[in-house]
């Protein structure tokens, strides 16, 4: 299986994004990665690490590159040999299986868009981002592909989430919680309220109702939807608040003595394995669902490691068939829906 | 001043509350506090603590409670005699000062709606929430009074908002920022696009611009402006990544052998200040802000110490009038309005 990677993208690039190529291809032998962007800086960074190009790691050059502070949509449309373009353009070409993109999300969201359109019937595709719970892992969707969603956009979502926690976390049958302020079904905003009744009639997930913030940590359920807007800055703030314990744990160990900075030793062991488990990049990249073909989108500070796990992630999208179980899915719930109307 | 206290709010009611408000007429020589409920429940729970009714520290008896199931506005409407409508009533009749309301958002909102109104000119009333930051606090609002904002009730949140960090908190020119997906003006929802002009024409604040969900623990503004729906959200996800933080360095304490138990011990103090910095409570409830009257809301959680410091918050908040601060901006902003207009 070949993964095609925007070598260029990311504020790490192209050194990382190669760095994390070579270790993918090194660790996961039935992935093969064609690194997209600048051939000649490519080559420079794996000289740089030892390596040449081969069968299993190879360079496919894109002369152009979409800068961080350009309008993605428009950068899109006008660059055609951007390495993200280019990138996309081998999946729908069929030299490729799947892309991992580094960098602006609006950007990489665009080039899916146009480079290989939404899944027939699905009406927003959106990123689905594990995050960590006391019972392992939740699923969070949409989180920041749209930033006004209407109530059919979750459902779509939810029935996305479902088979992303099924086939890529192997929970059989995923329970999804609408993100909401309280429990009742009358409960929150517009969007909440006239979501709601169109979850629990929807065939192919399991609905189990409303959850609040303090339930995507306890694991209540295996999928949490909402809105874009919602779910982009519940994660970063999730960030900033590991971030901000960090600080305050180094802060007090700092000013704490001899005593305190040996205690700290010994209990850094609890804090690596606790960083991991905050550490969303660990869990590499997150999927752009509801795109025809498989594309997985990393954070703009992406580093090798993150690299490395999304390119794993991208194979299993593909071994999996994410994309051919939505499709089905959905085309149940419109036929259904189709059924009732007639 | 006198403070009255709905004795009967929240789900550790009325032994905390009763606890709580003993402690503060201690601590806070000159706030008086009015215990209102079940006046024989509350002087059985004084005896219990070895205290009796004075001046200092009374009862109003109140025959009715506002159950956490009840719909609260239809409740609060029905049931004269519930201890939070009896402790409004206090304030609006001039016997008390300002209302600590533990339990139920829903009800305290509607029975200080209705009890003592809106100041003129604001149109939705909200709740300001202290989030801890690297830089010392962030005031969070609207956290939870309103799940459909509009772009005018963010504009009005900023000014109370502001005037909250200035009277309260003693930030001289509190900087405002609008939560959203991205820095420029362009990102983010309709209801983002919509305020952020709204808030650069703002004469009485000081508008930083567009802060994402990371920059709050930053403590890049003093001041962070969302609609309810999202604010609730995250404050409960705070919490929970903080709950999710205790867990799991508690497992990691708990299989580390002797040395790391030694160790944990040895880092406490660090745990309990990064505890202390990240407990909500600690700062002792939010103001339910733009209510013509000091009201505080309480957790449903709340325990004594929380009681004890929201009966300062409260009294600070009537000694700073920042109700006629609010209503004094809400006037000047209005008048500009109008001058435009004609």
């Amino acid at each position: 299986m070949k993964i095609a990677v925007d070598a260029m993208g990311g504020d790490y690039a192209p050194e990382e994004v190669v760095l994390g190529a070579i270790e993918a291809v090194k660790a996961y032998k039935k992935y093969d990665v064609v690194l997209v962007g600048d051939a000649k800086e490519i080559r420079r960074v794996m000289t740089e690490y030892g390596t040449t190009e081969s069968d299993r790691l190879s360079i496919v050059h894109a002369g152009e590159v979409i800068e961080m502070d350009e309008h993605p949509a428009q950068a899109i449309r006008k660059k055609k040999d951007a390495s993200i373009v280019v990138a996309t353009r081998l999946v729908k070409e069929g030299v490729c299986d799947a892309v991992v993109a580094p960098g602006s999300t609006g950007a990489a969201v665009t080039a899916a868009l146009l480079g290989l359109g939404r899944i027939k019937g699905i009406e927003r595709p959106c990123i689905a981002t594990p995050i960590p719970s006391k019972k392992g892992v939740s699923i969070l969707l949409d989180s920041g592909a749209n930033s006004d969603s209407k109530p059919k956009h979750l459902v779509q979502a939810a029935i996305m989430g479902s088979h992303y926690a099924q086939h890529i976390f192997g929970i059989k049958e995923p329970n999804i919680g609408l993100l909401n302020i309280g429990a009742e079904a009358s409960k929150g905003n517009e969007l909440a309220q006239t979501t709601y009744p169109m979850l629990e009639q929807t065939k192919t997930i399991s609905f189990y109702g409303n959850v609040e913030g303090r339930d995507i940590t306890e694991g209540i359920v295996d999928v949490v939807v909402c809105d874009g807007f919602v779910g982009n800055i519940i994660l970063k703030f999730g960030e900033g608040i590991a971030l901000l314990i960090m600080q305050l744990v180094k802060d007090s160990i700092r000013n704490g003595g001899l005593l305190a900075k040996l205690g700290a030793m010994a209990v850094l062991p609890a804090f690596r394995h606790l960083r991991k488990r905050l550490d969303f990049t660990e869990y590499g990249g997150a999927p752009l669902l509801g795109i025809d073909g498989s594309f997985i989108i990393c954070h703009g500070s992406s580093k090798a490691k993150t690299i490395r796990h999304a390119v794993r992630v991208a194979g299993e999208l593909v071994e999996e068939d994410v994309v051919g179980h939505i499709r089905a899915s959905i085309e149940e719930e419109e036929g259904q829906h189709n059924d009732c109307e007639s």
